[in-house]
């Protein structure tokens, strides 16, 4: 048999995926998995877990769900995949179709055969090009051993202060682990003008970073660092960034990764000009003996329809099994991703998929973003709590290219991207999303669920019906500029408004909505209407009576005074309980 | 203007949502509402929560989200929608176009005018054909004063046993309202062998009602009612089954519903032979001025092909929006259901979408069953628990035509059957679940997810690498017959076989998976056997290494230990933590 030896580099998630589904499908095939490191087959996404303390012990992380530590030995015995640790791959020779491999324990080179290589590298952290960068106490979080030993420092007693560079998906977690638990005093500093750049829009991302602000993360937004300095060896760090200083015993640079593809690259396989393998479907690089996935490969955007490097465990797992087949003789592929995205921070769940508007926008899309605040389940139900869910839409197609959704039920926001994301490979348009059927019972959804009601809310934006402005807008025009000739229309019951009309004055005028059609005349008609109720439903009804009424300047608050709570725009007492 | 004077009959679910959407389109309609009823516009899927407790006033469920009492004057001022209350629809003249009404107050009757009419008549709760059934102390929980009657009854003491006849939706919500908060003895009785008949596959099903009685709750399936008897009117009664009598201070009747068309009927109105209204996709009657949607329609089951009834406040909701935009001159269409489905059970969420197995054959497709049993994120994540997902699949075409799911984190649980639901009016074959995208990170998801793993496992199924069989299978074969040829070879450790091997003797084998290719002289190799694990992962891989070594009589329990015992077929002090 000539196809029978597989040579498997790498053995953290797609590595072991692919030779255990191999195995299960040609038991008779000869699997070996190359990694460099003494760790094997670890949940690497779990690493803020554990230094946070919620998994006690990183051997979780090795385990599986029946508790045995997935060891090379685990992998010889119960799935019979030989595996070489503490082995670096050096150089693939496609002719002779052989890795050069040294021990890093002897250093002992040799030649590895194969008939089917599969390329499971990973990714590499991104350096900070900063002077100070490779300083002691300056950590990413690569591994498992640096994960381990920076909770080892964390449990000596020997981090006060904390600051982490990057406010990306692992510098947020991060940020949790070490405030939460820990208490230590961490700061996060950002060059991007927000929390989650590239994966939220702003408007989303801004209570984000709100919440951890209110958890006591300083935030430091828009500000680069410029370098990280020390007094003396191995003591405390300074921090330099383009506003401040900030001392530190602990920095943490999250400054994302990029594809592990040298290997690749050196054995003349295409690589992409971001440093992506390029592969097609089925998961094969330009030379069709040799297969790729996980964090190392360039994948489809299937709603963008162009490239894209998204480095997930999930993915990896997904195209190992997809490898394993191909490998074993049947046909599997993969045709790419829709870029769905959840993170935990503090009590806040924040899940995403598609593209953001930013995005969209670059891609030549008319993108109109659609904010509903809702209950996450029937509004009397004692478990509700508000989720807030925006939609990227096409203006002219309709067609649904994002969404993303903050709340503190953190299953109930994910199962709703979830949905939005499994149509997305289908390139749904608006209705198709109005009618999705959510399985509706009290205690899991609201009869007009939140995901139909955002469809339901873009149509009516992109109908003209509906006329939003933002929280950001809300802030520079009526916070900041304070324009003379705009003014708050509030429609909620009194008690809701009365603390707005006193701090706000002639600027904030009551007018309950059902009372509107009685009290067109005080409406203060010449100015520029903000209209405004608890979550931006009531204020698209007086919209609507407004319009009829002959009143067309009238613009709605999308998401209500909710929104601009959330987004830390209106003090924390002013009432907000009555939505 | 022509079409200007819309008339609703029912104001409940549908009929409010058609008011509101159409006046915020066309402030300019003059748009009523009729319903025989003094309350409207009620959230009556809530009545049961409301009879727990959970919710405590009975306004809750008549309010907005922001504590509006949804009264007739609430939508006159608020939506400029008039309301008659206590108003009963007699007859449709479709050439005169007019609906004839009589006021239940005074008993006066009036020809009311329209250009287009929307029959939002809803259900009517199915009766108990058999004597008693219109006993006092019988009821159906039909409307919010049945519900405040039951409620009453209860807070005043006079309920200290129940029974419900109908183990479907409202039947099992009703048991967990009466037996939770209350603590009253409760049973159920169910004519079919399973709760949940026509939603659930009997797996799924076995697992929900063992659940119920471990709950406290007297379960008594496969049972008919005779009849109900009473000593003295007023008094206690007596529910005559076919094979016992049961005591009860209350008899709940929940035997289904059926569309309500009379009126439709008798105005010559299309009604199908179900007794649904008959619609197109933009929800007109077989009279184009006429409109219908809600509970009094058929529609159409988008996984069968075929007219379905299938009443849901969420659908009434969504087809109201659809109606509204039609009435103003907008063009919006319903194309059918997916058939989802949702419902708390004490601790337990249950949910579903597409058909049960039962239904796909009936329909003519050769239909598999695949379970997986698997955290419902990263196992390693605090608040993993187990979920149990089923998946419905056509063997020929790998299509998927359903899938059941359980699980004690509801949202969860919903969530997984939502994203599948999404896909499901796309037609999905087993690959596209494979690959679906699920948001994943630790606290939310797993690295390869149990949605993805339900359809990897139904492929192996499929493919004849995965044999399985079920509990219920387990429990003929191998607790009931006892069949000498067949022994259970228990692949975990010892210390989790352990009591098995105690208990079964020669029947139970205990060889760890990592240790079976060095054991196979010990595997029983002349039984059949049945491979066991704690969830069927670690019994499927030793299946495929069992075949590699010629032994092929070997088949999977699925779900593994962990559903026999949620199905109640092993003690619930038998080890089973370790999975």
């Amino acid at each position: 048999m000539e196809r029978n030896r597989v040579v498997i580099i790498g053995a953290v998630a797609l590595g072991p995926k692919v030779a255990c589904r191999l195995k299960r499908l040609r038991p008779d095939f000869d699997v070996l998995m190359i990694d460099q490191d003494e760790y094997i087959s670890y949940g690497g996404c779990g690493m803020p877990y554990f230094i946070s303390g919620d998994i006690s012990d990183v051997r979780e992380l090795m385990s599986t769900s029946f508790h045995m530590e997935r060891t090379p030995k685990f992998f010889e015995d119960a799935k019979d995949v030989r595996v070489m640790i503490r082995t670096r791959a050096l150089a693939i020779d496609r002719d002779a179709r052989t890795v050069l491999v040294r021990s890093l324990s002897g250093g002992l080179e040799e030649q590895i055969p194969y008939d089917r290589l599969v390329l499971a590298t990973g990714s590499l952290p991104n350096r900070l090009p900063i002077p100070g960068s490779d300083l002691p106490g300056v950590v990413s979080l690569s591994n498992l051993q640096s994960a381990v030993a920076i909770k080892e420092r964390i449990s000596r007693g020997e981090v006060e202060k904390a600051v982490i560079i990057g406010a990306g998906a692992i510098g947020c977690e991060m940020a949790e682990a070490l405030t939460d638990l820990w208490g230590i005093e961490t700061s996060v500093v950002e060059i991007a003008d927000q929390v989650l750049p590239v994966i939220l829009d702003p408007g989303l991302a801004r209570m984000v970073g709100q919440h951890m602000e209110e958890k006591g993360v300083g935030l430091y937004l828009d500000e680069a660092v410029r370098e990280i300095t020390t007094e003396n060896d191995g003591g405390a760090l300074r921090v330099v960034t383009s506003r401040r200083t900030l001392d530190a015993d602990l920095v943490i640079a999250s400054v994302g990764v990029r594809p592990n593809s040298q290997l690749a690259a050196e054995a003349g396989l295409l690589v992409s000009p971001r440093g992506g393998i390029v592969v097609n479907r089925r998961l094969q690089t330009s030379d069709p003996h040799i297969y790729a996935g996980g964090d190392c490969i360039e994948t489809m955007h299937l709603v963008t329809g162009k490239p894209v490097f998204f480095p997930q465990g999930s993915l990896a797992n997904r195209q190992g099994r997809v490898i394993g087949t191909n490998l074993a003789g049947g046909y599997a592929s993969f045709n790419g991703v829709v870029g769905s995205f959840s993170i935990k921070i503090f009590d806040l769940a924040v899940a995403s998929t598609g593209i953001p508007r930013a995005t969209a926008a670059m891609e030549g899309y008319d993108a109109v973003n659609a904010l509903v605040v809702q209950a996450d389940r029937a509004h009397f139900f004692p478990t509700q709590d508000l989720m807030y869910l925006q939609l990227t839409v096409d203006r002219k197609t309709r067609r649904i290219l994002g969404s993303q959704g903050i709340g503190h039920n953190g299953d109930a926001v994910v199962g709703r991207i979830n949905s939005i994301a499994a149509m997305l490979p289908y390139r749904p348009v608006l209705e198709d999303l109005s009618n999705m059927e959510v399985a509706y019972s009290p205690p899991f959804a609201s009869a007009l669920d939140i995901v139909n009601a955002a469809a339901n809310n873009a149509e009516n934006i992109l109908d003209g019906y509906n006329k939003p402005i933002d929280a950001d807008e809300f802030r520079r025009c009526f916070l900041e500029e304070k324009a003379d000739d705009m003014v708050c229309l509030d429609v909620r019951a009194p008690a809701n408004a009365g603390p707005f009309v006193e701090r706000f004055g002639d600027r904030w005028v009551n007018i309950p909505q059902e009372t509107l059609r009685q009290r067109l005349n005080d409406v203060p008609a010449d100015k520029r209407l903000l209209v405004v109720c608890n979550s931006g439903v009531r204020s698209y009804e007086a919209l609507r009576q407004l319009e009829h009424a002959g009143i067309c300047s009238a613009v709605n608050i999308q998401g209500g005074i909710a929104a601009l709570k959330k987004s830390g725009l209106l003090d924390a007492d002013d009432q907000g309980e009555d939505r």
